[in-house]
């Protein structure tokens, strides 16, 4: 079982959008493959992906381009969560069907305050409803957008009705006790993401799988490396170097920075395209965001060729 | 342009579901056609009608459901928001073909803290693709579950770009003071919905145009009298007698209430039933609803007939 389960570094891939504010599933396939080359694997339909600005009918069309175009769905875990139960069960059904090796999955976020029981109920009707075999969820905590934390309570209660399907989870809390405590959770070969390549180190060092990171997007090859040879003297040098990489990002709003970035370095302006609510950096915020990757002597090797 | 207007009570109303979860369009009929003889508008897809929990397919097929069953559209207004910008315009698009006369527009929920200019191009690309100088927007401002708040800057920027599309708000707060700020914005012919019937009085002292409210589901009559006769002597009394009701209701987690209260009061237990994460009340909340509501001489006339 274990050699079935997610680990390494994944980008939680940004999602081109054509002038119209269509999505883009070529850019999106160049990016991807790019992304592969340097070692990191897709969890598409992430925060950072604004896949919740997409509709249900957008991800699948968007899920099958990069199936047709050959990406390798051993490498995919879309995020397939949802407000709405019937579109997680049609999403998630859908990945599984093309062969994703997992799917990362936001509880419902629009209400507040809901007992575990519900949340419990909402992955187990989608367990049961998609009903397969080879279906393996990854748990999205991600507090500061969902609102909606997942308690230990509810990890529990899900690994233990569903032990082959919860294969782990996603922490974006930020808040490296709530990723002690997933841990620290005692389950079997559970996989613990952190959320930000910051906490990448610490949590190989306590038992972690790999990080699930925005700033994968644009810098992928070091994330990698260091996920590569966490155990090496030099660990906390190259840890050192991805946090300067990475508060250069969270000095800005971070998706369109993420787009900016991509755009600038591939020398394709399309890739700045956000659709609302997301906005497009200013003008000035872009050029302190490419003076400061100039600075630090940043690159995103090999992408222009990839967008060709 | 002001009889295009919706004013009075509308119910957000509550979206029934069989056993396998599956919306029960027939009942949701016979509900809406209950409360419109009880001289409330439909708010249907709203938070209490669990809309968020609804693909944008269900949606559409509770919409001609209700045409199809001879419901006015004159006196519905849909809830078409969504953080989907595509699912907000084909939802949208939608109501406005089969005569809806508005629709109430969440804002996109999953990012927090987006700027007004995202929001603004949220609205703004929906009416623009939409269309249609039929579309009347009611914007809905709900901070306890959005996290997103409409600030007055935003509806200002939207009343003049959009003078007739941009018909009013339902200001679901639960703060006074919002709404109040929403009264005094200065546009013309703004129509201001309180979210609670406790804020009824005060709204239409004030200038407001009704309410939008939850208990509106199932002590309509009641509400709408007040509605009617708001200038009267008694209508202190009046408000009183509603928040009595409300308060219970309030009392309880309040979609599973307000479904409670419709399968018992119609002797259809079918009611009874919600899609995660919303749970059902437990058996000691359930008896306590019904002895409270029991106490207050609570009915819900010529309910069980309209279910037939």
């Amino acid at each position: 079982m274990s050699s079935s389960r997610f680990s390494g570094v994944l980008a939680p891939v940004i999602t081109p959008f054509r002038k119209d504010l269509s999505p883009d599933g070529r850019r999106l396939v160049a990016h991807c493959k790019w992304l592969l080359n340097q070692g990191v694997s897709l969890a598409v339909f992430g925060t950072n992906s604004e896949a919740n600005s997409l509709s249900l009918e957008e991800k699948i069309t968007l899920l099958d381009q990069l199936l047709d175009a050959g990406v390798d769905p051993a490498f995919l875990m879309p995020g397939t969560g949802s407000c709405a139960l019937s579109d997680a069960v049609t999403l998630t059904a859908h990945a599984v069907k093309l062969g994703c090796a997992g799917t990362l999955m936001l509880p419902p976020f629009f209400y507040k305050g809901v007992a575990d029981a519900g949340l419990y109920a909402y992955y187990s009707e989608i367990i049961e409803r998609v009903g397969s075999p080879a279906l393996r969820i990854y748990l999205y905590h991600i507090p500061p957008f969902s609102q909606v934390p997942l308690s230990l309570n509810l990890i529990d209660k899900l690994v233990h009705a569903y032990p082959t399907t919860i294969a782990g989870l996603k922490d974006s809390s930020g808040d490296w006790d709530d990723t002690q405590a997933f841990l620290s959770g005692g389950w079997s070969d559970f996989r613990v993401f952190c959320g930000s390549e910051s906490f990448l180190l610490q949590n190989m060092r306590n038992g972690g799988a790999g990080c699930i990171s925005a700033t994968a997007n644009v810098n992928p090859a070091a994330i990698k490396a260091l996920y590569n040879n966490w155990k090496d003297s030099d660990a906390e040098a190259a840890q050192q170097q991805l946090d300067k990489i990475r508060n250069i990002f969270q000095g800005f709003a971070m998706i369109p920075a993420l787009k900016a970035a991509t755009a600038h370095y591939s020398s394709d302006p399309d890739w700045f395209t956000v659709r609302p609510p997301i906005v497009e950096l200013d003008r000035d915020s872009l050029a302190q965001l490419q003076q400061q990757l100039s600075a630090a002597e940043f690159e995103m090797p090999g992408l222009k060729m990839g967008l060709g």
